[in-house]
Formats: structure tokens, sequence, C-alpha cells
């Protein structure tokens, strides 16, 4: 927890950036949702926005890392001020890749459209979109309210996003087995379902930036975490470490 | 180009930091190698040694990015000299996520040695393993020489990784349809073709360091980019911007 102090010109240049990273996760935020929807509605219009909407996403991350460096030179910080510039440099680094996720998703969705649907894989993506989105929202709220036990929450919960992965993972496994020609659909749809998995490692990230914020250091590499994957027999084999 | 100046403490501080980036450099392009042998070759002892040195990738990154951070708070470099320090944290994660890439395909490799090869298929990944690889070490000599031309051409020549994954995207399409045993097998060598082309993505956005360093801002956003993915029929769809 940071000490209360009187507003010093760093603080009041940090509030600014800091308003900047908040705006770019809400943009990140609505995009997955979005473009989750585009999905499961095969509403193309929508689609088309989402990935206009990254250009938006970007310009952020370069406003504020123009805004970190003019910080870094103009206000040289040191220990606990430094960290926190290095650590809003991350964070936009983690939203605009999750930013690019939720682009890809909206492009692969208008494919998708001219394709036959796969039973309900597409609403368990949308639950899963939802998902990483609330556990985005929450690492951000973390990182704002200096809330290091909520952070370490949800580093503990990183493995619910890779379950739900998983249990998608093998429907669509099932659904190639059944009829070839479902292959094409469900390998857009599988990597749809990992790339959401992976904002939730970004919003982990963003988790674990919080803790760097307070300590110094970030946790132990060694998150919880489990990957189905397909075995020799075509049937479930675990396999640690996602990335 | 940098101007030749004498070395002051700034200077002989960034140099250790380039030394230990040039390190890591080596070790995630022969972590990346090792472990597109230890496909083909069904050679498990290599892959599980990839994956336990990824650990020392790791903790290169962490290196860098403390020596970044003191050099900031000590040094606290302005203009030029600030871009070099930023750009160095941004290689180094570049590499951290490339040395991830070369865990997991590492880590593939063992499932898929307990399945039935699909062709040629592992060998086209080598392939395009040391394509990747090649384009990290040239990305990484333009930033030690500041040599904004090679870095343009990487950054142009970044098509020739997608085009090898869409050849590869097709062959096990193939395999796929011809039969769905082949299906496991398939998702872990298409997974493995998608993470060897982000390689290619992080080299590309080392050369672009190299541009920052030398104007200030980074080149535009659109890269020439073309992605292959099954469009209704099966056939091949072309979607543009591949992250």
């Amino acid at each position: 927890m940071k000490e209360p102090h009187i507003l010093s010109a760093f603080d009041r240049d940090l509030e600014a950036v800091q308003a900047h990273v908040l705006r770019m996760g809400g943009l990140v935020e609505q995009a997955l949702l979005d473009a989750a929807e585009a999905l499961e509605t095969r509403d193309e219009a929508l689609a088309v926005r989402v990935q206009q909407g990254d250009r938006a996403i970007d310009a952020l991350e370069e406003t504020i890392n123009a805004e970190c460096a003019r910080l870094l030179a103009l206000r040289a910080p040191t220990a606990g001020d430094l960290r926190v510039v290095l650590s809003v440099m991350r964070i936009a680094a983690a939203l605009e890749r999750s930013g690019d996720y939720a682009k890809n998703l909206a492009k692969r969705s208008l494919v998708l459209a001219e394709m036959r649907p796969l039973g309900g894989t597409s609403s368990s993506i949308q639950r899963m979109a939802r998902t990483v989105v609330l556990r985005l929202k929450e690492a951000l709220d973390a990182y704002i309210g200096h809330e290091v036990a909520v952070a370490e929450d949800i580093r503990a919960r990183d493995r619910e996003v890779d379950q739900m992965y998983n249990s998608l993972f093998r429907e669509l496994l099932t659904h190639m087995m059944e009829d070839p020609r479902n292959i094409g659909a469900a390998m857009h749809l599988h990597f749809i379902a990992k790339n959401i998995e992976r904002v939730g490692d970004h919003a982990t990230s963003i988790a674990e930036q919080v803790i760097y914020l307070a300590t110094g250091a970030l946790p132990g590499e060694e998150r919880p975490k489990a990957e189905m994957l397909p075995g020799a027999d075509g049937a479930g084999a675990d396999l640690a470490g996602g990335r």
C-alpha cells in the first residue's frame, strides 16, 4: 500500500498516464466482448468495427509509452516511483496484445460466419471471453487500488480459464473426429480459444505487476497451470505450461 | 548511426546490459534450433534440456530489467540514451517470449514423439525454425550495429516466414482431411508452426526497435503480412494481419 502524501508534479503526471491506461483497458475489454458477440451472433458489421477500433488501442499504447518516456526523462524517478512507470509500460504492452487478440477474433468471426456452426462452441467461447474480461477488469482495479491480496487471488485463479480452454478443446476435437468437414471451422475456433486463454495470461501478468509494485520483485515463475493436449491416442494428455 | 564519442559511465553500463541481451539472444536462438531438432529426431533428452534451459533465459531478462531500472534511476538518461534503455527492455521482452515458444515447442515434441509422424511436416518446421533464428540473429546484429537499412530489410521480409507457415498449414489440413487419426498430431504441429511464425514477428519487432532508436518513432503499423486460413470450402482464404 502506498503511503498517502501530497501530490507532487510526478504524481500529477502519473495520474494522467494512469487515466490513459484505464481508458485503454476499457477499450480492450469492450473489444473482446464485442468480438465474442460478433462470433456468436454472426454480426459482421460489429466484427468490422472491432477490427477498426484496434487502431485507437494501439494509439493509446503509443501515447502511454511517450508519456512514460517523458516522465522518466523529466522527473528521473527512482525506487517505487520508477517501478510505477515501468509497470505502466508493461501493463500497456499486455493490453495492446490483448487488443490484438480481440482484433484477430473479429477477423476469424468473419471467416466463420461463412461456415456451418459447430454446436454450442461459439457460446462456450463467449463465456470464456466474459471470464477473461472480468479477470482483466479485476487486475486493473487491483493495480489502481494497490490491492496485493486481490492480485494474488487473480493469479491463483489463472487455472479456471485454462480449464475452460481444455474443455472447449475436447469439444472441438470431437467435432473434427466426427466429420472432417468441421476441421476448418474447428481450427479457427481453437485459435480463438487459445488467444482468449492468452488474454487470461495477460490479466495474470497485470496482477503480477501489482505484486511487483508492492514488493519490488515479480512473484516466482511457477503459476498453477494446466493445458490439455491430445495424447497419442487422441485422448487428453496433461501438458503443464501453456505458453 | 550513433556518433562516436568518449565512453561515459552511462555507455559503460549500457555495454554491460547489451552484452546480456546478446547472450540472451544466443540462448534463445539455440533453444529454438534444439527444440526443432528434438522434434525432427524425436530426441526426448534434448527436448527436456530445452525446457530446463528456459529458466536461464527468464533469469537473464530479469537481470536486464533490473540493470535497466538501475540505469534509469542512477543516470537519468534523456533523449537518445533514454530510448536505448527502453529499447533494450523491449528487446529483452521479445526474446523472453521467443524463449517461451521454444520451450513450448520442446514440450509438444515430447507428446508428438508418441504419435505417428505426418509426412515431412517436422522437417518443414525445422526449416521454418532455422529461418526465424537467422532473422533473430540479423535483427540483433542490426541493433548492435545501428544498421537502419538492414532493419528495414528484415521488416520487409517478414512475409517469407508467413508464407512458410501458410504452406505448412495446407499440408496439415490435407493430413487431417485424409485421416481423422492425424488430427491430434496436426493440431500440435499447427501450434508449433504458429508459434515459430510469432518468433518471426518478434524478430521484426526487434528490427523496429533499431528504427525507433534512429528516428525516435516506430515505423507505421502496416507491415506486409498475409495469413492463409481455411475458407468456407476448406480451401485457403487470405486473411491479412496474423496476430
